[in-house]
């Protein structure tokens, strides 16, 4: 949550004169994403959202993320459309960094997600594996099951120190999803970090979807697995089955899941809650404590992955068996 | 330049529903201001910059502020209007914050500001004065002359850590500037901090004046002095006469200076450069390395010093004497 590169009024004018969006009006740089420095920017022919990327993305990915939002957008997905400057670029220079202007989306993310708030995301990321189909880039998953024992090698000497036993714990859990993860589910493009902050809403109608920076191609049901954790536990960690419940049935009203995909979303839901306490783990051993960004506790995914290691069918997440 | 203070989309809806500003649409916590979080806030009627206030400013002052911006607006000033709630008031609370909407401004400030700029702003300063004649609120400059040697004495014994003779010089330069301040010039509601970041401009038309939280009543010819340090020195510190020219002349097609006001130059510009070496200093020693907030050197404004020490007349600043 930072404005890491500062950017000035002369060479913003140039980079925007690129583009055919009318004369510069204003710009605040903007305390949202953790990963680059965006701006809110006014032209006269309307408001748009400046990133400049920072150093943990990779500039070859770049070309996967903007295409990908400019593929959704054109089979009606509400996201941020990448604007192409007036050589047809979506992706350009500024203060040093790669920059990309896109479309500003209206919205609020909702801090308290409601059971509303969950069935109107299911239908959307269903919309959204449907729309993605047919999209020609190809990006594996970085931060799937293949990458999590190298991810864990780079801190487990250390895990015991965010909790005694956490090493002990992730290390069974990587044996386990190890032999239960299942390869035979559809694949496509999946958006993988749903979070409540990257879904818009305006009263309790969603808006759209945003920040496509780790979207890559994987199980779609994996993308649901990601959304139960994010979504649907409450601040004492108990999972609100409602919630679930709202969710499966907005996803299944667009996109009907197989039987492979509701047998295996147990597993699915423990991959996911593995995913993001590796990654936080590691954030929370290398983040200097005074740093711009907020560590997120880890802490929170050991009390997902207790109740997914509980849950025995799709059921306890509130979706039909069949 | 941070957000100090965060909001949930929630209490935001129920503040926005206190004002007949349509319903939220989007809010954007912005990384501007060193003192207070700011959110822009995109609403069904319109865009307003919400601002919640921090620690350092005292809520006696609000009303003042608020009530000049008003006051500046309705005379034809372009600044920020405080909205009214649907009761009539400017000043709510917002996450246990007071906390206060106004319109948005478009525009963009000058990282490198030009001589058109310093023209632009020499007019729009002295309109701000006319403007502000019949403001019927009264607040003393805090940070005038009578503040400046208790606020030197909070740091004193520390001064020479910052630049060796520090001390030295602060001190001479207090006593002189306290047989020297003139007392019978032209008084009225002055802004005190006209810096670039507070101007904004449309190309090179200014749009608006923004940030009255240092705003008093002083002498007049004190805001310009306040420019000249802010608008006319370069990089290397030398003193841009053209600009300095262009600021007075532009001042002054709107409202001339009188005789008494051009003597005083120099030495309210030596005044105006010591009140933001004192400030800088007092901050360079009490703000933490490792603060969200980057300090600014101090040494900046003895280099302006020593040029306003060895100026004689206004026209040093490029101004005519008579």
């Amino acid at each position: 949550m930072a404005v890491y590169t500062e950017i000035n009024d002369e060479e913003l004018a140039r980079f925007v004169a690129g583009y055919d969006i009318g004369e510069l009006m204003s710009y605040k740089g903007i305390a949202e994403g953790v990963e680059n420095t965006n701006y809110l920017v006014h032209a006269s022919k309307g408001n748009f959202i400046l990133t400049l990327y920072e150093r943990r993305v990779d500039p070859a990915d770049l070309p996967f993320f903007l295409g990908l939002m400019e593929h959704l957008a054109s089979r009606g997905i509400n996201c941020p459309l990448p604007v192409r400057d007036r050589n047809g670029k979506m992706l350009n220079l500024l203060s040093g960094r790669h920059a990309a202007l896109v479309t500003f989306l209206e919205g609020v993310w909702p801090r308290r997600p409601k059971v509303e708030h969950c069935s109107g995301l299911g239908r959307a990321l269903a919309e959204m594996h449907v729309a993605g189909s047919g999209f020609s880039l190809q990006r594996p998953n970085a931060l799937g099951p293949a990458g999590w024992r190298p991810l864990f090698q780079k801190f487990s000497a250390n895990a015991d120190d965010i909790l005694p036993g956490l090493s002990k714990l992730i290390s069974a859990e990587l044996d386990h999803l190890g032999g239960a993860w299942p390869t035979n589910l559809p694949t496509g493009v999946i958006h993988a970090d749903l979070f409540p902050d990257n879904v818009f809403f305006i009263g309790d109608k969603l808006s759209g979807l945003i920040d496509f920076y780790f979207a890559c191609n994987d199980a779609l049901a994996y993308d649901i697995a990601v959304c139960l954790n994010a979504w649907c536990f409450e601040t004492d960690f108990s999972f609100n089955a409602t919630k679930g419940q709202a969710l499966i049935r907005g996803y299944q009203s667009v996109r009907p899941l197989s039987s492979e995909e509701r047998l295996a979303m147990p597993t699915l839901a423990r991959g996911a809650a593995m995913r993001f306490l590796l990654t936080r783990s590691y954030d929370w051993l290398n983040t200097p404590k005074n740093a711009l960004v907020a560590r997120k506790d880890p802490f929170d995914y050991v009390r997902r992955l207790r109740f997914h290691q509980s849950a025995a069918t799709i059921a306890d997440y509130g979706g039909p068996s069949s």
